[in-house]
């Protein structure tokens, strides 16, 4: 464990085994993000939905997330998240709060909650974020798709989401003002 | 009265008679908003106060406000009032929730709240909104001034404040963080 | 209209012929509230919906709704609706910031949006309000139904309810984290 | 570490060495709750301080505060915090929604931040809770203060509380409309 306390080169970074340790002791804090295109008033036209390759090699759909490192602030595990998950050109547009739309909990018991995590009890400080730039999807994730909030509300996709974030996709666009009819 | 009924040429503007009447009848619906200049991370940097020149002649400052029309939008209001008070070159970010960092209420008996309008009952649903353009205002306003969160708080700013707004920026200081400590 | 300016006997109130002529030339401002029963966490486990006799004479389902009155505030006409609608033992709790959970905007004409108020362009203030006491509907509410989320996001209920107040349900319901899954 | 994985006869309690190594690696997440007297409109007429010794001795000022345990809801954290430091017949009234009226972010190094904590990076969500009940505060909590929001603002009180929480009792007061003028 000495490891540790000497300065770290990867700050924020936990080796595998104290970041197994650790989820097994509290819950890890992680935010989360909606990517949205808004038109001029603000409203939003399009959200973006992430492909990525779950551990299990299925396809599943997800959101912009990310943990909250050690000595790291909210807005900037935020924007390191979003450019980890968008790329660098994507121009996100942060909240001038940080009240989130929500919080979400994902609990690694299934069916519990609406919300589900096999790895860790997670919670989750969840946000809406216009994005004005070119999105590049880097890392595991495969796939930026651009829906509009009627395409997003489709059951299958929803049912799509990874740990539940369906329920959470729902939440960003009923705080919005952009929940289909 | 039967002007107010055939088509309107200038919709949402009522004669000033028709506007005092209904003055005296009904709380009437105000948007306003806190323009601010943000980081990269969504913290504000600046706050815009506008100098503006008074009924009574003099000098005071003040927020982006203005009344929402019959048949507009909450939305179609707030970016209205911003393009009237900060010109069309402002690019205002408007918010992805319509829900107001507060309801400011404003009683025409000065003393019984804190925000106080010698006109009228109003209600002010209130924003904090990020611009990235140039600010050019117009109409009345003589001036936009940006102060960092500290010159905004300073006693002789907010004192100056018209209608006690001091109080409403010092509630979107503390909803953004930015509040000095 | 001297009538207007006189003392007025009962504060608020206008005659049809003033209130008609108010709804033609400015937004009329609502509070509407959603009763709720929580448990010791808060969480809801009930949403009240009222039964109610439309004007057109059929049975519609509504929420607790009414008019802020001229120099009246919105907390004063928070509880004055509460207590209109659902009796005065209802003890509702009042929420500690006047932040809605939403705007909700309702105009005139059908289709425009999600919401829709035939007689005026209204804009609502939204509140989740729990309710600790026993509710006896007066007036024109013919009954309270206490239904558990699961039950209120049913089609038939949503589709029943007044001026599409189906979809302000919703966002009740995702603001509160009671959305079913 | 064994031990950890073992049945806990204490649920969410960790050694002070686990606790210490957790620490060190991630931000712990708080729940911190601002106690209130309420009257029937909801408005705040006092706030609850804690008078507590710090582990240097002295007698400082604070709120309502603790860690989220494993597997522990946020509710359940807040209710548990609330029981622990206000006694079991407070009567707290939990609110509808898990959105914090601020999200407050504790740095081990002073200075960084308006809000600091020695031990730790910890992250806290902060509500504003209306207490009906009795309070009877235990444990090493040694009192607790009634203020009105006045009083509360007093540079002395502010000064005074622990870990720069006089910040965090200002966006309190300023979120629910009870900062004096």
């Amino acid at each position: 464990m000495a490891s540790v306390r000497t300065p770290d080169p990867n700050p924020g970074w936990l080796s595998e085994i104290a970041l197994d340790e650790t989820r097994s002791r509290v819950p890890i804090l992680y935010v989360e993000a909606v990517p949205v295109r808004v038109d001029t008033y603000g409203q939003i036209e399009h959200v973006g939905v992430l492909l990525r390759g779950s551990s299990s090699g299925e396809l599943t759909r997800t959101l912009v997330s990310g943990r909250v490192y050690h000595n790291e602030s909210v807005r900037e595990a935020l924007l390191r998240n979003l450019e980890k998950d968008l790329g660098p050109t994507a121009f996100p547009q942060l909240p001038a709060s940080l009240t989130p739309f929500t919080v979400a909990e994902y609990f690694p018991l299934p069916g519990v909650a609406p919300l589900h995590d096999p790895r860790q009890h997670a919670v989750a400080l969840a946000y809406v974020v216009p994005v004005s730039g070119e999105c590049d999807p880097r890392q595991d994730a495969l796939e930026l798709t651009w829906l509009t909030p009627d395409e997003a509300m489709e059951p299958e996709v929803l049912d799509d989401m990874e740990g539940g974030r369906g329920h959470l996709l729902k939440q960003a666009l009923a705080w919005s003002g952009a929940l289909p009819r």
